[in-house]
């Protein structure tokens, strides 16, 4: 339960590195803002004593440390080996808020198996014809402020000093909430990476999803990190007495919502070989009484696929279904999108990287989708993106049960490595 | 808007009937325990006022009147000709009490078309071998203490001084509540007929439904209440992240529900023989998150029919389809009772009574089932009941929407005293 011991500088067996990064882990698990359970927000002082202990297992790792403006914590390491990339960098980063609530691997896992990564390519004397930046992040949950991947965002140099305006629900601007940690909002500039200063970005997160543990496998590929839409659906019909509306003249609208439910599932279904997922999250019956037929439904839809066509594809398949449904059940459908992200693909040199450090380690290489959002989608406008998911126990996510294996977090640490060795090969001639 | 004038003693035509009907259902409607909206409790101040109104028409229409022991209005008229059935009652009665917020005709239109029937019967100079009593009940809606059709089952002998002893939000008991409406509630014994005085119970009641509107028909004999059984339901499945959850790797609680609904729905559609109606009115999601698939789903089923075997067979059948649907889908389903009333079939005697009555007035007979209980519910435990069902608009009921036309419930007390004039035909002779 203690960080990396700096006086020792010997090469580690993937269950050593697991036996560290689940260490480093239990330390931020402990940083909360609330001392009951696990919640650090965005810029909070239990964000800002995670930042510090990260810079300083960053620095104990060899990296030089310092702070952006949106509190992202950077610990640079240099080109060892000269070449044409080596004033150039491979950015390594993952997040350490958290939702509320939270489990301690979301985001932090990849932190930390970061900066184990890098100081292990130290202890065994790697060669390096780039640089390597360890990012942790601060915005990726999005809870406090209605802002979400302002940290990754900055990086890649999208957000404005408007996006600093906005408030936490204590009237708490982003801007304010930065001075407050020690940043200078005015600075936002310079958090940006130019394009060609950067070679790629790695991430590796806890899979948040069932897949590798119903494969067996500790660890994955990703693919792309799903694009997604979001929508609110209104189905209005007309209320009724339970008892003596004859079921041929109902327009039920929880009826005509469970049909509706039923056709979006069997077109997800139908979509699995694009990693097609369709969810009804939320429904609110109205007027929600034991005798009365309702007449209003209100759920939401969240589509996700692997790329971006079919999801498109599905989504026109669910409205048109819902169309022909409410018009034989004789109720309206207002099927409206309120948030929508493209597919990020993940760079296929830096899935064949990831598959190198896993096929190194004798494991099989599986490909998945990340249907979770990540730092990677406002990464993806600054660089290429390449993701490793490691299993975690029944998929669970944003919830204190979150659990990953010490050792398979020790198999992606030994697997970032081979990646980043992988990469050394690939960008250590002319690029 | 006035009541029936007393010195006329004139016949009325349905028209004139249907005008007095409303005027006096516009003064009931005005009779509220709210300025803003019409809500009238059980032995509430309002239902005392009600009370008054509806024993003055009574006494106008020439019937006697007294109270019973649970603020029941009784209005009597005696035998007018001599017969084996002379010293006995047929019963006319319906309720004064509204649910919350409510419409002016659900009961009230029972109780003033009863009224104003035997007001014609004694204006036509019909010979009656057999008294009449009309009754207006107080707790039919039951929404003021946790009891229903006290006032029904009380001149059916079916309550006993314990149901007293249940208090409204405001720990006011019924037992109190009496005394204070002007009652004595240790004389509920004397509230109950015997059942050897009565022949029958007739009840007039707006149809809460759309039947009879779709049907272009004002009135309908009703050829049973139905019987009803409700259940909560609990389908229990496993959280998962909306976006990480590959569709056949999910145990969705509300993926399941639908499908569940789905099939209720069918099973409700076949038994359309039956007047079988299956309702989901409360459906409660959780965890309820827009990007969680759902964990639990608690949702309410009503099942009703015209007789009890077709309602228990579709509870078997939803039973059977429910289990199949949750082992497919890995998931949990409890589907518990705790509400079940049984039918109440109309006699084949009265239901005839209310068909001659619509045939002489040129109308086909059409008969349907009551899908709401009704206080016959209570009554059938003392007597043989029959129902006459008056067309509302839009089927609309417990709202201040409710309407029925007044040339309709013209046609309603013209029906009854038709029906009335074929029972003294049935009873006039040895019964």
């Amino acid at each position: 339960m203690s960080p990396p011991d700096p006086n020792s500088l010997e090469p580690s067996s993937p269950h050593e590195l697991g036996v560290r990064a689940q260490s480093l882990l239990v330390v931020l698990g402990s940083i909360s803002d609330d001392p009951t359970h696990l919640t650090r927000l965005y810029l909070s002082p239990s964000h800002r004593r995670a930042a510090d202990f990260v810079g300083d297992w960053m620095r104990t790792a060899g990296l030089k440390t310092s702070m952006d403006a949106l509190g992202t914590v950077r610990g640079s390491l240099d080109a060892t080996s000269p070449g044409p990339n080596a004033g150039r960098r491979l950015l390594i980063g993952s997040h350490i808020d958290t939702v509320t609530n939270a489990g301690s691997y979301d985001g932090t896992a990849g932190v930390v198996i970061g900066i184990l990564a890098v100081d292990e390519i130290r202890r065994r004397g790697i060669k390096l014809p780039f640089g390597i930046d360890v990012l942790a992040f601060g915005d990726e949950e999005g809870v406090r402020f209605p802002t979400t991947l302002l940290s990754s965002s900055a990086i890649a140099g999208t957000i404005t000093a408007e996006m600093l305006l906005k408030s936490d629900r204590d009237g708490v601007s982003v801007r304010k909430a930065l001075m407050d940690f020690g940043c200078d909002p005015d600075k936002i500039d310079e958090a940006a990476y130019d394009r060609d200063e950067v070679l790629g970005y790695l991430e590796v997160h806890i899979e948040q999803g069932p897949v590798l543990e119903h494969e067996k496998l500790p660890l994955g590929v990703v693919t792309s990190i799903a694009g997604q839409t979001r929508f609110k659906c209104i189905v209005l019909g007309e209320a009724g007495h339970a008892g003596t509306s004859p079921m041929g003249l109902r327009r039920d609208a929880l009826a005509a919502s469970a049909e509706i439910m039923g056709e979006i599932e069997r077109f997800a279904r139908e979509g699995r070989e694009h990693s097609l997922v369709a969810t009804v999250g939320q429904l609110i019956v109205s007027p929600g009484a034991v005798n009365v037929v309702p007449a209003r439904v209100d759920f939401s839809l969240d589509v996700r696929a692997a790329t971006d066509q079919p999801r498109l594809d599905a989504i026109a398949a669910i409205r048109t279904a819902a169309r022909e449904i409410a018009e034989r059940r004789h109720v309206a459908v207002m099927i409206e999108s309120y948030h929508e992200s493209q597919t990020t693909p993940c760079a296929t040199h830096l899935q064949d990287g990831f598959a190198s450090g896993i096929e190194r380690l004798g494991l099989p290489v599986l490909r998945l989708t990340s249907g979770a959002g990540h730092d990677g989608h406002a990464v993806q406008h600054l660089t290429d993106v390449g993701m490793l998911f490691v299993r975690c126990r029944g998929g669970i996510s944003h919830n204190p049960k979150e659990f990953a294996e010490p050792d398979d977090l020790g198999l992606a640490v030994e697997a970032l490595v081979g990646a980043i060795e992988h990469l050394a090969g690939h960008f250590g001639g002319d690029s």
